[in-house]
């Protein structure tokens, strides 16, 4: 196998996922796992689903536990991710699933994380317009967030294509709980999401929102207005965004339809499901990819696009790893899948 | 005791849930209940938490059966009201659960539920501006659609203050699966819902939609136009409603929670929550309230208000008997409760 | 108002439920609330669904907080409640849901629970022969287990009536996660328990064990060996407990039948099912129920009775209120309900 | 690819979980997909996971459709698999997810099953001692149910070590809603199975009952006597089964402990867990694992083995399939995996 690979964060959430799929890769060699407060425990005490790996001691995160690979994924809380990195040699390739390196505005980084702005790596979101070419030999990627990556693909081609207005986007998504991590809060606790579906981060406060703008700007060409609301949903994976936007005039059924098919003709993990279906979050689980379908309301003026994914899979670690592979010149769907694990 | 009440479309969840809330109620004897294909079984063998009623022979939907009582509750499919009702003598209070009286459009009615209209009675939902008067000694009373009782109350504050402009609201709201019936369908399972969060009835389809129209246009004085995506979450009951309007231009933050404050200061059932917390569709789970809090998203020049009920007592068999209260001249909150029960 | 009621640990599930009730209940009037490290806050923090108290302010758990009340319920961790009761006067109840004075025998105690043996009050389960004679008139209550009190009603009929050997009960029983309690832990956080069945307390560990035992060794008159395995369930709420026991030689089906429904004939709070029905925990969720139905295994030998409770209600917070009714000489049922709410 | 491979009964959960794990397995390759009611449907209507074979259109059950396939896989109701395995040719390996040749006993298939009794296949669960000579080779295999599966495993190691006493096995499994199939019913609609744990099948009646009976009786090698009782969980896969049996005098934890650890050492896909952690479905989510543990209730004389398995998985498709790779000659692994999906 010809990458040795190290995992920071490995006993929580993303850090799981991230081996469950790697397990599965077959270029990458698992190498040193690291924690933080879990350092010394058994990975099998934490993720009693990765059998081969049970036995597994996890290390201290540090630059010295770290060394000596050539790829590290880092799923560490914000702020982190850029003192570990600068240390690890510039040809490591190293790939952040924290937000460290995601937003270009430092402004917006500050309003939304505080702290120093740390700078901005290649975006692993390759299936924006541009973003494989940045990605292909880098040795930085910023993994984008769960939501915007679902948000984003859900309304590139309407902004591609020109179909929609720019100043009134907006999203609403229900996430399942992995997304908010495993450290321990009540209102985490099993008996108060269970049979709960539960708002926060109203009003344009959710860090994510300024990456989505972000991303959807880029795409549009001028400046992105965008309204999102996050929601908890009583699940313990996938993210089901509804995303609309202003239709511009004479836009019509076909054309929306086209344009959703044609961007994603080629791209092997975003599927525009058949007219008449919708999205579920169950049919993504544990697979790569996002699932899309959209409609015009044409009483109401707007374009309304509904996807599907999974947080941890597409919103994390396989976007993480799908950048990954592209760093290293593999083939980009090496050890990723469309198939989900349902019902 | 002096009413005595029949319900019709007992085995159902609207209909059991009518009967739970009956049980409680002081000035309300439980007469005859009937269903359609369950007539001339127990009770108990389709809501076995009704224990006192658990023998109860249930008696088919006919104008006879239903004949000979005060008040009767009929939570039937759409379009099987009117024909009942009809029949019924004028001095009875017929309150209907289903749609076939809630749209005043008779083209509206045509497109979203076909056949023809059945014209319109005293629309249930209290909190609506003159909607009590409208609703004492009543003897006809439409009960509102779940979804358009959660969204009204959440929107009616920034439209009667006229903080929000009507031609661009967006909704998405995420619904337990009760809301989809009784009625076994493949996609309805627990293996399909449980883990799932799905979209349906996307594009201004759903036939909510028109309701909502309707009643958000009667408290701003003009056409609103709404865009309206519901989705399906894993849990039993309750709606959560993500409902967002553009603000006029000035609008602040003081200016929206004052308006939502005072439009419900002296409501029973509708809470506006103190500033920091969101509401959680657990909070309200069999109780007759609507949770509500609001935002102002400056940025994207939103007023993003979120409201969450349990959609078979507030949003269908407690809003019923809230109205049936004030029809009868009874306290409007006999008989129902601000407690949810959780967790 | 006839009783001025104090609730200590009013932020965990067990006060909460105490307050759901004691709301409801026409005789108690709420005074005090108090609580460990969320003393200070809001209740509405801890409990949005129960709205009438939210501005509550919770106060330390201290003598001083909670005197003065004609009744204390004491929802606090094993181990808390002996030293605070035996401050407050000989006169006020107090009602202890802790594990404190539950069981008889020291020795057990130590093995449990570990420290010195508090002694034992009153066991607070009325359908237990004798129990209702103990309990009218006292002034301090033990509550029973939330285990005990489904598993016990679940076979004393079989040992009442000698149906059953004593020597080889084996019980099974899935709990929902608010019997774990509020503490936040990794292994009770919704994106871990969802989806998910567990074992834990495996082998006789668990301390409702000696409580099980204890119980059903009163009631078959002799020494009742007990295997007892809990698992923790999917859901917020809810046990549910298979039960068995060895069939004495000779006992056939309509035997074990009529024991059971003569057993709990004229108990309002355990419902015998009818024949052909068995019991889901959601049909007695908020309700002070135990629902049972039994089958003779004739080939394995075996009495299976199969139980379902709200492990908050009457497991925990209901069957408090029913030993308090009875203590205090009000009708033991007031304030408390058959009817679950479902679905 | 060597093999063609047709699935019968495609549209159905175990039909899918065949399809997810053929899609990744490398010597098999996919053939005609076929249904009973859902003939004519695309798959991807039916399971929209399925993303490679979403266009593959659903031929009719007919022995015309399966013929000319190197393997077969029936996934269809009970009572279906005989007529069509007649007339299929002998050198076709012929894979039954039914229940048709389980049984040995004629008496027992009338028994539980009514009809005539088709005869005995071999019977795939190759961890049974003297199980893979038999399949080796095979051309006709019945796969066992999914409750025996996770039952036998737990407890063959106490009866082939003569740990146990073979008179009165008790066993309490619960199960996730995808063992109850895709038929809409309901008692399987989400609303009811969320949050509610329901015993079924009490008193010895449940079908795989004399399953688990034949295998541990074969094990013990002198007539085993089984109480079985299966419950519905909140979650729509995986068992969790919880067995016990009386221990035989003189056992101890070590000589327990011991037997599993030695039965499964070698045993890819059946795991003992490390002392002090106890089982999870989570764990085995999608994975072809039974995950083990086992304790000795010293003072209720009873060994108790905890065992966990996904039905669909190592319950029916995975163990379908690594018993055709023994039939075919291939490696027992090939195409599965010890790794779950969690959280």
């Amino acid at each position: 196998m010809g990458y040795r690979v190290a995992v920071a964060g490995a006993s929580g959430y993303a850090g799981g996922e991230l081996l469950r799929l790697l397990l599965g890769h077959p270029e990458f060699e698992i190498g040193t796992l690291t924690a933080g407060s879990n350092a010394g425990s058994r990975l099998g005490e934490h993720h009693p689903h990765l059998v081969p790996l049970a036995d597994r001691v996890l290390a201290e995160t540090t630059v010295a536990t770290l060394a000596g690979h050539d790829v590290v994924f880092l799923a560490l809380p914000h702020g982190q991710s850029a003192a570990l990195a600068a240390q690890l040699p510039a040809e490591t390739l190293v790939v952040d699933c924290g937000a460290d390196f995601r937003l270009a505005d430092a402004a917006e980084w500050e309003r939304y994380y505080g702290g120093t702005h740390a700078g901005t790596w290649p975006y692993g979101l390759p299936e924006l317009p541009g973003a494989r070419d940045a990605l292909r030999g880098a040795r930085r990627i910023a993994v984008p967030g769960c939501y915007p990556t679902v948000v984003t693909l859900a309304l590139v081609p309407a902004f591609a294509a020109r179909l929609a207005y720019p100043d009134d986007v907006v999203v609403v998504a229900a996430s399942g709980t992995s997304g908010a991590g495993r450290s321990p809060k009540p209102n985490l606790l099993g008996s108060e999401v269970m049979g709960a579906m539960t708002a926060y981060g109203v009003g344009g406060v959710h860090r994510h929102t300024p990456e989505i703008i972000q991303n959807l700007s880029a795409v549009a060409g001028e400046p992105v207005t965008v309204s999102f609301t996050p929601t908890l949903a009583p699940m313990p994976r996938g993210i089901l965004a509804t995303c609309t936007a202003k239709a511009r005039p004479g836009v019509g059924h076909e054309q929306v339809r086209q344009a959703y098919e044609q961007a994603y003709a080629d791209e092997p993990f975003v599927l525009v499901l058949p007219e008449g279906t919708w999205p579920t979050t169950a049919a993504t689980l544990g697979a790569n990819t996002v699932h899309v379908q959209v409609a015009l309301d044409e009483r109401a003026g707007r374009i309304i696009s509904v996807a599907a994914e999974d947080n941890l899979t597409k919103g994390t670690a396989g976007g993480a790893i799908q950048s990954a592979n592209l760093a290293l010149g593999l083939p980009e769907t090496l050890g990723l899948t469309t198939i989900g694990v349902a019902p």
